[in-house]
């Protein structure tokens, strides 16, 4: 293809587009202690039941009615005790009784627990009160009667929470299958950019876009690996691509080096390294000037150099691909509607603006505002082409970011 | 003080306590890329203005014009050429230009940048068109005009997001102080419990709980310290809270051994250990058992047994004390106003009960529900005592989890 060429597309073919060229990863199995925010493989089933045994839930005594017998069995004798852990193995016989504690284990035989308070103990014998005998409430929770073995607790594509992992733990399992952390290479180019401000000279910055992709990967799952800055020559991009076309990453992203000056040279150097541009321009700001593709097994992402729309198209289509990667259920970014805060005016708008900002929640609804200067966004706000004007309350789309929580 | 006493207080009031009892941790400083969800201990300002030099904002010519003569300076001798990152240190003379790229430094007596459109080249010469003389705009961006020298960039109190790291790194920051991350141990309490499935016996259950524990309080920053199992014992309870007292632990929490039976033995053996009992019941379900106090200069919570009541009680106290030691701004769980999804109805209702719900944003609205069986709550719902009846469409007030994102 001719370097000029201008392979164009609207946002939610960009979607599609990526979404078809990206192949699922592999998966691990780990411990699941170490499987907190990874995203299930295959659905994840109870190995045991819940409860694996029939579990007293009061402290008191578990007796064994003689159900043949007309005669009242009360008072049981009492033959032992039955502490949390410390199964009795034997069958209850009808007429007997031991003391039990929440959590112990029922015996076989057993007909209900019933509680201290409506017990009297006296010469090695329980009585037990009439009442407590006729209520339908057993005080026994039945093997099983929470989770059946064999149940789905999660499904495949989930990324798991703490409270996924305690739920697992409960039902038996000890290790998991998980989709592998995506291996996600990013470089900054520009000649004028340092790693650091140590010793930074006249003239130069710091490469703040690698902070920004290094934090908003590791919230997606990815593994990033920090490949530096690159300059704005022919034979550093050069070298750049050959590494990747002949290395093991899933995805490698650029940022800067996107625009029509005479130093922007990131398309033309990843073609002749033998790169295929899948679009090259999105009808949206910020996406003018970004680059999907795939250079031998990587999928790679150019995207410009501004930090605001590094982490838009971060959020909006490099985040979504490294959760597709890993096989996640469900839509990225996560869209909602929200009530514009305050009213906007602009003065043109000719093609799909995503804006920087704000959403927070009060009095049961959604708002949203521009983000302030230095203020961190949570979300974009969807500006359609043509809608020049929003009043107050006015429903917008809204891409939230995975740092959501922090600002609402 | 008796065992047997019971030291009741209010959710609200029981927060108070546990801030006044909290003293806030060390800071250490860390390098940037370090920071991420760390909390800062100081403001921090810019070290650097933004941008730190004057920047071109256009590929194109920067000229310098003669102020002083009548005679129009065009052509302009063109004298070098600027790319981004390397400076010409000299002063620009009237009637010279030199090419320079966006992002390239803007040498001392540059009137403007004329981007390439507006210019011709020639012999050495660059004719630059008379409109472009006299717009305001001169495609520089001057020393500060972004952020000053000085400026806060982000108050003390704030969780570190990539965004922040980013716009930090720009601004000459390298390392920063954050708070330190408070050291908290947790034990599960309970003679039925196993810490991993392999190798359970019948009757042992796994111990759920450290799952949960490990992976909320990671979310807030901690140092999750597992101490494993600790057996309904006397014994067993007495070396835990003797480590304790002599171990450098910020916080300790337990959970189990709350309740009155004959093996709950926490509180007795926390005060035999010197612990001082701060409260050990909140007017709340769940609430009836957790005991909150201080031993030697650990903060202890002991938390009852259940995986419903340990998530909900970590979320609305253990957590808030954890981020309020590390001095984070705001007031945690976060509360929000939210609508019924479905009515609810309700037996009875004495104290304020804390459910499990999954809160939704929909077209605007924010929309709470009570959580299905295994599924990962969102957030608590809070019914005050007394109302028993909700319709559709009511406010009610929600204490949103950290795991909040992955529900919306």
């Amino acid at each position: 293809m001719e370097n000029n060429d201008k392979k164009s597309c609207s946002l939610q073919k960009a979607h599609q587009i990526i979404f078809n060229n990206i192949e699922r990863i592999y998966n691990k199995i780990i411990l699941l202690k170490e499987a907190q925010q990874r995203i299930t493989f295959n659905d994840v089933v109870a190995v045991t039941p819940q409860p694996s045994f029939d579990e007293a839930t009061r402290d008191g005594y578990v007796i064994s009615l003689d159900l043949d017998s007309e005669v009242k069995t009360n008072p049981f004798q009492i033959i032992g005790e039955i502490p949390a852990g410390k199964p009795y193995l034997n069958t209850l016989l009808p007429g007997t009784a031991c003391r039990i504690m929440t959590g112990g284990c029922v015996p076989k035989g057993s007909s209900r627990v019933v509680p201290f308070e409506d017990c009297v103990e006296q010469n090695g014998t329980v009585v037990v009160a009439d009442r407590s005998l006729l209520t339908a409430q057993t005080f026994i929770k039945k093997t099983g009667s929470e989770i059946a073995g064999g149940e789905i607790l999660v499904p495949e594509g989930v990324a798991l929470q703490a409270g996924h992992l305690a739920l697992l733990a409960s039902c038996g399992i000890h290790s998991i299958a998980v989709a592998a952390r995506p291996l996600v290479g990013h470089v900054c180019t520009g000649s004028e950019l340092a790693a650091t401000s140590e010793g930074l000279e006249f003239g130069q910055k710091v490469s703040s876009n690698s902070f920004l992709i290094e934090g908003l990967l590791a919230s997606v799952g990815a593994r990033p690996v920090n490949m530096g800055i690159v300059r704005d020559t022919e034979q550093e991009l050069r070298d750049l691509f050959t590494k990747v076309s002949t290395g093991d990453l899933d995805v490698m992203i650029t940022t800067g080096g996107m625009g029509p000056g005479k130093y922007d040279l990131v398309e033309s150097m990843f073609v002749e390294a033998g790169g295929e541009v899948i679009f090259n321009t999105i009808a949206m700001r910020p996406g003018k000037s970004i680059l999907f593709g795939i250079l031998n097994r990587t999928v790679f992402f150019g995207l410009p150099g501004p930090p605001y729309a590094v982490r838009t198209l971060l959020n909006e289509l490099v985040s979504p691909a490294i959760l597709a990667m890993q096989g996640a259920k469900g839509s990225w970014p996560k869209m909602v509607e929200a009530h514009v805060q305050h009213q906007i005016n602009i003065k043109r708008n000719e093609v799909l603006r995503l804006k920087d900002a704000i959403l927070t929640l009060s009095k049961g609804k959604c708002l949203v505002r521009f983000a302030g200067r230095q203020e961190i966004p949570n979300c974009s706000m969807l500006l359609p082409p043509g809608q020049l004007h929003y009043s107050e309350g006015d429903l917008v789309e809204v891409h939230l970011t995975n740092e959501l929580c922090a600002g609402i």
